[in-house]
């Protein structure tokens, strides 16, 4: 299938582009094909009643429309794609995706990061506790999140430098200070939140159609070095807080339909508030996705995980996020955690892949325990869309830079 | 000395506000004595080249002006209210404190809170860690710090609901659910930036006086059973995100010259990027501040923590959180985490105060371990200023609310 074909009717979705003659003019753009929709122009051709939201520089205030007006900006966009009597209208506002420079496409409010995956979390547990239990007593009666840096998260594109800080060599007396020598990638998928919600007020499983706008992968940029030795007792924050990459594009929940599966069955109980009955019986849609995530390093496919083995599911992380009364703005972001399936080439870091840098990757140009300067690594997804077809998720994309000041 | 006292010509912290017969039009106001100055309307009555910025319904263009900046318009400022020529103007633009409403003084981007009381960390290690090592090994090496919820940043004044969630009681097989039972407060000192950095460009101990704007009061409330349960291995989370509290009123860091100390001396080597010389001594200015916090509660002073106590400074802080190229974003808010010094009725927590809850405080009113509904916190803290003045941070307050849906 096309690259081209992921991104049909079904699919739209949303990103912020400019053009080179007007650099500095960024406009709302959807993604058709291999073409972006301008939108704020087509809306303004169309005498859409939304213009005003579709012409602005930045996602967010369609974002705040809330899901009926995103249901009717939605279904107006298709009918312009693709009825017959609009198409030739829309067409004129249709620009090559390749001409186009795009941008952040919202502007992130809080960012939180969760921890869902139970291999992921069992792997890690045994490559940094052999000797412990490989899952903390709390993480089957709760989704682990934590906070991460809103303002260093990035498009699609945007060069990592290599971040420097403190390690503690476990030979040495002292932490050292330099570039990161364990610089790694983790695959997610993250959730755009839209509406907001009031200070005091927890929204609940049931309000997550509400309140979540769209998808968009993630690659949680982590220097393992770095993290090792900070997170104790308050977690990550300089091993992560560097950059964090997300796709151009965000794609609708509503894109998704065909794609909710049931989660894994759970092997704890679950407090009310979480308990999403795994297989919908309580009334609850079915809480997980069916994204087909690849990880691919300098060109190379090294892991393909799939989202759709997460423990813990977005609406009962909406859920958990806001059961302490925390309010939700729009532009909130949360993230998954780590993408990781049961079998090898599933594992969604390269600290699982290559078990703590003891195993490293055998690629055509060389063995790779972590990242070293040069590399590249994409993350594509796509999903099953109606009939037979095919949503794409927008490719994550990211270069290393050398250090700051190294050599 | 009287309250109003607090606030002279040598302090001018900034705020906003709106009055009662406007309420949706919120203006920078700079607190002088017992009234406010409408800075935009006395800028645009001198004519000052800053009306613009002035006029804003946010802090945030007057933080993002940088350094030349906030210096000229504090110089200006200062002359309306003490020349002779001016006073009469300005004076046509000063209300009465009691008469005007204050909001949220600016847009918070990221917030991050450290744990740079060595007091506190020792406090907090010995309570739950007793049978271990006070401090974790990397607590001497560098600050500790993790990101927390910027949306829940909230204004004094702004109600505290009771947050429900997980704790786990010890003699229980499984977690249980329900309104937090530890609520606590944490006396804290925060920084908010003014001036941006780019991404992979660490600012520094020597950026401080460019970046940084000015100083907060902060009250970091804590449900300690919530938090007990979910932070490992991740940090805090719904234990912290519920709420934060902080000063309407910003004072600029110029006004807190004469408050300058060195920190207390470090036995642990530093690596060049924290070390300030402790004594000044390698040209970068004292990094602590002699900032003497009150705590009461339901009006009975609780506890007196001094912020000139504090290990790391709010120079390394920045410093560190920017060492692997974080970038910084105008509206940044830091904490320095709870402030305790080395004597009992200097503790900045309750936590600490009751050691765990398990010796609770005698007060006129009952005795309190943790916090109840209707309980009442205020946070006030004053420096020392030019010849024998005093200069204030304004005022924290909150009242605990019963948990949402609790009877």
């Amino acid at each position: 299938m096309s690259d081209s074909a992921l991104f049909g009717p079904d699919n739209l979705p949303y990103g912020l582009f400019s053009t080179p003659d007007r650099p500095g003019h960024r406009r709302i753009g959807v993604r058709f094909g291999d073409d972006v929709l301008d939108l704020g122009a087509a809306a303004a051709a169309f005498g859409s009643p939304h213009a005003d939201v579709l012409r602005a520089p930045s996602l967010n205030p369609l974002l705040a429309l809330g899901r009926p007006g995103w249901q009717e900006v939605r279904s107006r966009l298709r009918a312009w794609l693709t009825d017959d009597a609009h198409r030739e209208t829309a067409a004129r506002h249709l620009l090559p995706l390749a001409e186009v420079r795009l941008h952040l496409p919202f502007e992130v409010a809080d960012y939180v990061d969760f921890y869902a995956s139970e291999h992921h979390a069992t792997n890690v547990g045994r490559i940094f506790r052999p000797d412990g239990d490989a899952l903390t007593p709390n993480w089957k009666h709760l989704p682990i999140g934590y906070h991460g840096r809103a303002g260093t998260v990035v498009v699609s594109g945007t060069p990592v430098v290599r971040p420097q800080g403190q390690r503690k060599p476990p030979n040495e007396p002292l932490p050292v200070f330099g570039p990161s020598r364990r610089l790694d990638i983790e695959a997610e998928v993250g959730f755009v939140v839209g509406a907001p919600s009031p200070l005091g007020a927890p929204v609940g499983m049931a309000g997550f159609r509400d309140h979540v706008f769209g998808v968009t992968l993630l690659n949680d940029w982590s220097a393992r070095d770095l993290q090792a030795w900070e997170y104790v007792p308050l977690g990550p924050f300089l091993g992560k807080s560097f950059a964090t990459s997300v796709s151009p594009w965000i794609t609708p929940l509503d894109a998704l339909d065909a794609a909710r599966v049931a989660p894994p069955r759970r092997d704890a109980p679950l407090l009310p508030y979480l308990d999403d009955g795994a297989d919908g019986a309580d009334g609850i849609e079915p809480g997980g996705f069916d994204l087909r995530i690849t990880v691919r390093l300098n060109g190379h496919v090294i892991a393909e995980p799939p989202f759709s083995t997460m423990y813990w599911t977005a609406a009962q992380q909406l859920a958990h996020m806001t059961v302490n009364g925390a309010s939700l703005r729009t532009g909130d972001l949360y993230a998954s955690g780590t993408v990781s399936g049961p079998e090898p080439a599933q594992r969604g870091s390269l600290l699982e892949l290559t078990w703590g840098g003891r195993e490293p990757l055998e690629l055509p140009d060389g063995k790779r325990a972590f990242l070293e300067d040069g590399d590249e690594v994409v993350l594509t997804a796509w999903a099953p869309g109606p009939e037979g077809t095919r949503v794409g998720l927008g490719e994550v994309r990211g270069r290393v830079e050398p250090a700051a000041g190294a050599a």
